[in-house]
């Protein structure tokens, strides 16, 4: 049967500042400007899960959007929402929270939850202006 | 001369319930849950149509977005706008109306229409955050 | 203190059809038209509830959104979400199920549930190009 | 003439925590959950900034809304961007940065920078679904 | 019967240029900056209509939005849609287009064709982040 | 290390009228219609701008949004922003500025500020429901 793409899409407001701990404080202040500020500051971050399989005979689902709905509630939105990324998760304790670098770490808290038999790609906007994919 | 994709985004709204006719009532209520309910409930559909070709060198066209509008209207909002999709249609008196089965029916509606020389994807919106892609 | 006003948005997906038992089947079918299919047809609806009132001094909340949040989910989405509303609530089982009339039945579900010193509005959008406040 | 509202919306992303410091930390966790998070969260904030006033018969504008931006970005924004309410700004060093006393804060920010002939107020969004207004 | 609001969101796609016709070419452009530029620029304008009244008791009906749009794009959208205020318009040959003047411009083209039960405000979005309300 | 996309949204105000040159009146009325008003209409367009490649281990970034913003900014926003793209640009003296070629000619104009190792997409809303994206 021919393959579908479903999409769930989920919210959380964290804190954040970008930081590369490996610089010094005027090179990172250089590169990151208002978004390297020490006191942090925050996002409504909205995330779009794609899940692309085919269609299950029986159900009509690739999978079962209430289910995925609560994996990404259960796996993402507890480790990261009303947190402060840089203090409060181990994802980027050390790694700087980038958009780019938030949304690899979403693949790869999801992606060994779902069946290899369905492909997997995030979408996170950080603001409606500013959003990233992987993978592509 | 390079390819354009264009998209057109039309709507409809319909009822529908959740349910494989093939399966016995307890089977449909756990696997659907509240979508099961037997009189039904409805959404807003948003779709949104992706045609992809090379543009006619006179027009500037990949195709003129109003006959798509045009098309889209007479071939799937006529059929599922204000309808139960379950009693009211030929393609889902079978068939389970999930959001996956919906896109597909309306790709294989279109597809006849448009000619070879064209691609078609279509996008299908439950609701603002369900939503599926047909082919992927 | 000044009063403020605050809003909290959810959401109801149903099925209904326009139609006033107390007139015959072709006059309903001249005042509504395609809405007033006997399969009914459905909609996502969005629903936004504004109380006003003087924040609170010691947490500066005029209400708890998340409390008001759980309200609206356990007073009015739990009646509507994934219903037909002629069938399966009172509250539209002789009264048209027109976007006035449910906004006036949620307010009346919820003005007893909120203190007197609090006021209430309710919006409803049937879809994005529809819709009703009450009382204005 | 008669009078015509107008109305600019600019936004700005910011952390904060909910806490009021005269209360022990229980009370707070208690009344405020997970936005009392010490190391904080935030928000992509919307602001939507109303004036009414009657329009001016050489231009027709009630007020420039270039004008209207650039000084809801000198007063507020510049205050409140890529900051942490708590921390960064006079006004929430004692005060509980919620949406409410943010919006009257704003509101306290703008007044005295427009005429006297002009009425003022503001919205805030502080997600898609919680938003607050000031005055009523 | 309490009174509901009910409202319609319509939208027309039309060039123009910010020009007072009695003042001199330097004081227009230094009034209206780019919004001057004598070939035109232009917009999606997104309108909303609002009318309140009390709910007819036969059909629930503050008016039918049906009506309602249709009255919209007869009175409305047929003038202004795909034109050029300045120079395709009655309404705009002397008068500047600014958002606040073709805001009052619909409102009296609407208020004779309404009843005198039915109040009625117009809400115009020149953009999203730039839009006006009349009458207050 | 794998391939992200980064997104940028910007938008600009103009006025066209799709016209080509090279056919007559009476063609170009029969092909555009109303599109075709001798005296211009105009839009808010949408520009979304999508960049992909591997983010740099330093910054984290695939490009700096900001850096991104201030590209489209100076090389897109300034040629069309608030400008007749038939009479005020280079671009559209001879091609029709249907959303297809206004797409193309984004993507040629961005495409040699980017270096070799980043890939390019550009996706253009004419409408919310009217919109394009090349290459593809």
């Amino acid at each position: 049967m021919a393959k579908v793409a479903v999409y769930r899409k989920e919210h959380f407001n964290a804190a954040h500042r970008l930081n590369n701990p490996e610089l010094d404080a005027a090179t990172n202040e250089k590169l990151f400007g208002k978004c390297n500020n020490p006191n942090y500051h925050g996002h409504n971050y909205d995330l779009i899960v794609k899940v692309t399989g085919e269609p299950d005979s029986r159900t009509g689902y690739v999978i079962d959007l209430k289910l995925l709905s609560d994996l990404i509630k259960t796996e993402v939105l507890k480790k990261f929402d009303h947190k402060n990324l840089n203090l409060d998760t181990e994802e980027f304790k050390q790694l700087n929270p980038t958009a780019e670098n938030i949304a690899i770490a979403i693949y790869h808290i999801l992606r060994p939850k779902l069946g290899n038999h369905l492909d997997l790609q995030v979408r996170l906007y950080e603001t409606e202006r500013n959003f990233v994919e992987y993978p592509v």
